[in-house]
């Protein structure tokens, strides 16, 4: 389940959206750009006025089809996700650790590697930070795994208002927690009936994991 | 360079070896049994006389081909290793995690899965360990990554004479710092030159890559 083949893409009524953002956004502080048309990702950008921290997420689609928008945008961003092999697309390495400081070369400070069931990597100022997936007997359905791993980066980040150094990877450890749940149920059904309290718990049952 | 395909297999002078296990080597306390046919590993096994740790590797062609011996083999080993496909091809699962259970239900104490670029899973009694790759940018050639790995496990075993808790977790990072180093050159170039320092200095970056 670990590889996406893209059959078809139909943009339908997005290809021509022109999003709008309510007043109440534009002050965000944090600024996630899910994953769209790069040139819809710097309209959203440009109606927030001063935003802290920007991450944006991107496919292969973008990238074979709208690259100089792309690449436009690429420097707006304080972090980039994108999968290993977009990543390599989009540079043209071979190898992922080369692939990811050339991402970084493009404009994000901070770059953020998934690899799917096998985890994810970051690469910024303070190096290369290697995270494994949470290993889960019971993967039902793996969709929605890099958005829920974003959006506990996000959230991680967005309650981490002290700025401490490490607080990308602490993101990045509860990221891949959350979606370690997701892919636990079909759809949103796991996520649904997640508590904080499970989240936490399954933390330090990941980090115990990783301790040697 | 993360997937092995199988070519050709010509056992040659292997299919018919007798292994005689040199006096000097019979009170051996730790045994690795490299890779070979099941039949062969038993019989070098059958030649030590009180071994403490006894770990084997295998591959698909063996299980393909001499299943039965191996069975036969895995209820006298502490530990196997073996490759991801290789796992699920074993045992019939399609989840790693499941897989690497599965494999233990077989026989050994522990099990070992290798997944390349993408680090090891350790399955023990002290539940599932996963240690991702150490990051190299230079991989040249991945020839012997596995043997090195576990070389490197092998090794750190066998200096740690105290059998302290999470000794396991601590010789597959070692291990795993030790084919990182390997497939930075060709054959055994890389290791050739590698001092203990410098897997001692890899160890330490390699912990702090994965610290959160």
């Amino acid at each position: 389940m670990n590889t996406r083949t893209t059959k078809a893409i139909n943009l339908g009524v997005f290809e021509h959206f022109q999003p709008v953002l309510p007043e109440e956004f534009r002050d965000s502080r944090l600024v996630f750009l899910a994953n769209s048309a790069p040139e819809t990702q710097a309209r959203v950008l440009d109606q927030v006025s001063s935003p802290e921290l920007v991450v944006a997420d991107t496919m292969d689609f973008w990238i074979n089809h709208q690259k100089d928008s792309l690449l436009r945008l690429l420097p707006r961003l304080d972090g980039l996700m994108l999968n290993d092999s977009e990543a390599m697309l989009l540079t043209g390495e071979s190898n992922l650790v080369r692939a990811g400081h050339a991402v970084r070369k493009l404009g994000p400070k901070f770059v953020i590697l998934k690899k799917g069931e096998h985890g994810a990597m970051l690469f910024s100022d303070d190096g290369v930070f290697v995270v494994p997936a949470f290993p889960t007997e019971a993967v039902i359905d793996p969709t929605g795994a890099g958005d829920s791993f974003a959006g506990g980066i996000m959230a991680c980040l967005a309650a981490d208002s002290d700025h401490k150094p490490g607080r990308l990877r602490r993101a990045m450890a509860y990221g891949t927690v959350v979606a370690s749940l997701t892919v636990e149920g079909f759809g949103l059904d796991r996520l649904r009936t997640t508590t904080r309290q499970e989240i936490d718990h399954r933390l330090e049952q990941y980090r115990q994991m990783l301790a040697f």
